[in-house]
């Protein structure tokens, strides 16, 4: 399956859109043209990457006491009438399946694709909760949702179906909802900050701005070079909204009954992979830590005609000892140089280099794609050094990415700076009267003038508001310091 | 979450129908109430044992160099013109989106709900495989694809949406592709038969009931108690005919265009629970082999008033002890008798029965589901005991299962005998004229006469036609042992 791979040489820092849109299609992440506007092949370059952090998200969820459950695909029209709020945040974006069969045969009732998945999952909850007994209900779900997107799609970032978890929970009292949303923000450190190695800002969303139907909602933003953010995750504070629009009640110890109070959870798996493509990659391409890379470990044979045969034995070789790694041997006909421009625009985090002195020496080069640095190791260290720079490399790129994160991260000093330093692609700090409705005219300002949302105040900061601090768009006295970033 | 489960007992041999329709329900496994005709819930019941047998095949097609990806769950109509065979096969199967947002604006072009991948995947494969440097292409999904079934629906057998694997491979050469054939049968015996314990036929199928537009179908068809028999899994064998119609070309070595040779995969995991139901159940429920039950032990503490703590106490410990494997400790209000009922019914492998006797002694009493035999052990044996009943377990359902596989294939003496057979809820062998499309007729009057059907020549099994054999319909010379039974 090799090709020649021409030089990828892109300034990430300059140019980051064009620098996001060739990298996603040269590394060969997802064929776009699938013929479907916004509907987009992911290939297996992101699928293993999506299987790791699939897989990473399940031991999570166990941990947590979480249960697996299916919901279809379908939901009925007559669930939408339901919940009118949250039914009117969703409507405009729904596809509907209104026939069947090969005449084309209307069905008695549309069926709308999952946008996501209460209006599927509540009518169930509904029957499901009866008693305390029945409670807590932790349940997840992995697959794809679908959402008519009548803006620009973008791979990963806005798709028309796109991979995500979802966990629905119903408690019995407001402490353990609230107890949730910080168990989730948790496992979004744990995975995506920790192991991943993408640091984000755990962020309470303004009033304006949560989830159509939720009391609050919290999101993982993730900074990127160009000061935009992305939102790779968002937790949602329920409260008893749906559970009296579903019907969702218990009777409790004391044998009343009441409604249940109930969180949701949507961490974007493909959002993930988007983040991991641009926090982590450089200039020459994708940069990942080694373990999600699709390939961890590519062997590179360097061969001058002469002993050939014992460097591609000892290539074999090595792969077999590498066996536990994803490890590829490369022996196409490509030259050594087309190699490595392959190899590093597809982020393989280390690259073995072979050549007769180094079989003769029982030597070997080790090449790291994040820091580029060389390093001769006696070959019976092999293993060794691997599990060492797998850690390394992880701290490394981990390290970078909070470097850049704070870097991006500005504080205002007047409106008009707001605008400026937007425009010289910073993520910007600044006191606000407040993120409750009274503040909405406030945060329109601020979008009419430079397109920037309100992002909200970030739970995960140690954030303090000086006393006296008045809202730098309207100057009455500030009750929270927020973030202002433009969405990628 | 516990509620009074009462006494499960439906005899499975006499009433299958209703003993599979009840165990289904009462075991929590679906619900089948959600509101639209042939889509179910599947509760986490079920979709532990689904992503155990995913991992599972996950991992074989790792072993096998196979890659995951991901194509649209949408399909755009003129995917379908391409391969008019195909097609016909499925339009008649189609759900069609049609319209999308609030005020249902119509689609420029019907999407189809993917019935399974190849009008999805073909035009992909055209433009991905160019050399025979980009073959084999070995690839598969995992997900739910949608059927408009219009015969009656029934939980994991007939569904509108259903979930499986499958993979797609694209090969230089017919032999590659044979190869393929044999490999997927590999795959799904060591899955299904040696880890679920669920011996199978896997039967190549008659020209007149092959996959449309495949040159060969191969099933795995699993043989019920009642004589019924359950396809878990196919194989095509493609051939060049897809690869015609969707124009998959490669150039090889010698520079020379060929068309490719394909075959696809589905193993059904969802059939795959339905067989561990079907196979392995009893008349108290559900049976299950250790390795895939989402609960794999039960604890239940006996409680006499006299030292509850301590014995309470203890299942904490244990539980902890335990924690490598699916545990649960259950001290709910119910009576310890409720609890064998519910935990019997849902098939757990191993209870654990502790009282203030055991407590005292450092003893156990280990209870095995399958044989309902009581073993006393020393606490501190107890790890070693239950990795030494989680194969005996396995071993013994398996035997039992090969066992009734045995008992129900009996061969047929003259064409009279082949229908008195079938109501005697056995599989019938019997000597048949061909397979080819000339045994089509033979084949229809069976059909008329029993409603059952011919599913054709067994590969695993060691059949040997005896010379001069006749057709058991027609009396022509008979090419091939076949076996006839009904589908459930």
């Amino acid at each position: 399956m090799k090709k020649t791979v021409k030089e990828f040489k892109i300034s990430k820092e300059k140019n980051f859109n064009d620098w996001f849109n060739s990298v996603v299609k040269r590394s060969d992440l997802v064929d776009q043209d699938y013929g479907a506007k916004g509907f987009v092949v992911k290939k297996p370059m992101t699928m293993m990457i999506v299987e790791t952090i699939r897989n990473m998200y399940e031991a999570e969820y166990k941990n947590t006491g979480h249960l697996p459950v299916h919901f279809p695909t379908v939901v009925p029209e007559k669930n939408f009438e339901k919940e009118k709020d949250h039914v009117e945040g969703f409507a405009p974006n729904v596809f509907w399946v209104t026939e069947a069969g090969a005449e084309g045969k209307k069905l008695e009732e549309r069926l709308a694709l999952k946008p996501t998945g209460e209006t599927a999952i509540y009518p169930s909850y509904s029957k499901w909760v009866r008693s305390y007994r029945d409670l807590p209900i932790k349940y997840y779900q992995f697959g794809t949702v679908f959402r008519y997107e009548t803006k620009a799609t973008k791979p990963y970032m806005r798709e028309r179906e796109f991979l995500w978890f979802e966990s629905h929970n119903v408690y019995e009292t407001k402490k353990e909802m609230k107890a949730q949303i910080k168990e989730d923000l948790k496992i979004t450190e744990k995975i995506v900050h920790q192991k991943l190695g993408v640091p984000f800002l755990y962020v309470k969303r303004p009033q304006w701005d949560k989830f159509p139907g939720a009391d609050n909602t919290y999101v993982a933003d993730v900074p990127l070079v160009n000061g935009h953010v992305v939102q790779i995750a968002s937790t949602h504070e329920l409260g008893q909204g749906f559970a009296k629009a579903f019907d969702i009640k218990f009777t409790d110890k004391n044998e009343k009954v009441k409604y249940a109070w109930q969180t949701c959870y949507g961490p974007g798996i493909a959002r993930m992979v988007a983040s991991l493509v641009c926090v982590h990659g450089d200039d020459k391409g994708l940069v990942l830590p080694f373990e999600v890379a699709a390939t961890q470990i590519v062997i590179i044979p360097i061969l001058f005609g002469k002993n050939n045969e014992k460097v591609l034995k000892k290539g074999i070789e090595l792969k077999k000892k590498l066996k536990k790694f994803r490890t590829v041997f490369d022996n196409s006909d490509a030259s050594p140089g087309e190699k490595y421009n392959e190899w590093e625009l597809k982020g393989v985090p280390i690259r073995i280099e072979i050549g007769p002195r180094e079989v003769e020496n029982k030597e070997l080069t080790l090449v790291r794609r994040d820091t580029k640095e060389k390093i001769k190791i006696k070959e019976k260290d092999l293993l060794i050094e691997i599990n060492k720079l797998k850690k390394d490399i992880l701290q490394n790129i981990k390290k970078t990415a909070e470097k850049l994160m704070e870097s991006k991260i500005v504080t205002a000093e007047n409106y008009k700076d707001i605008v400026k330093k937007l425009k010289e692609g910073k993520i910007v700090k600044a006191p606000f009267c407040s993120t409750d409705f009274e503040g909405e005219d406030c945060a329109d300002k601020i979008k009419e003038d430079s397109s920037a949302l309100v992002r909200g105040t970030a739970l995960n900061v140690k954030d303090k508001l000086n006393k006296n601090s008045k809202c730098i768009v309207c100057g009455r006295p500030a009750k929270e310091l927020v973030y202002i970033a433009k969405d990628y």
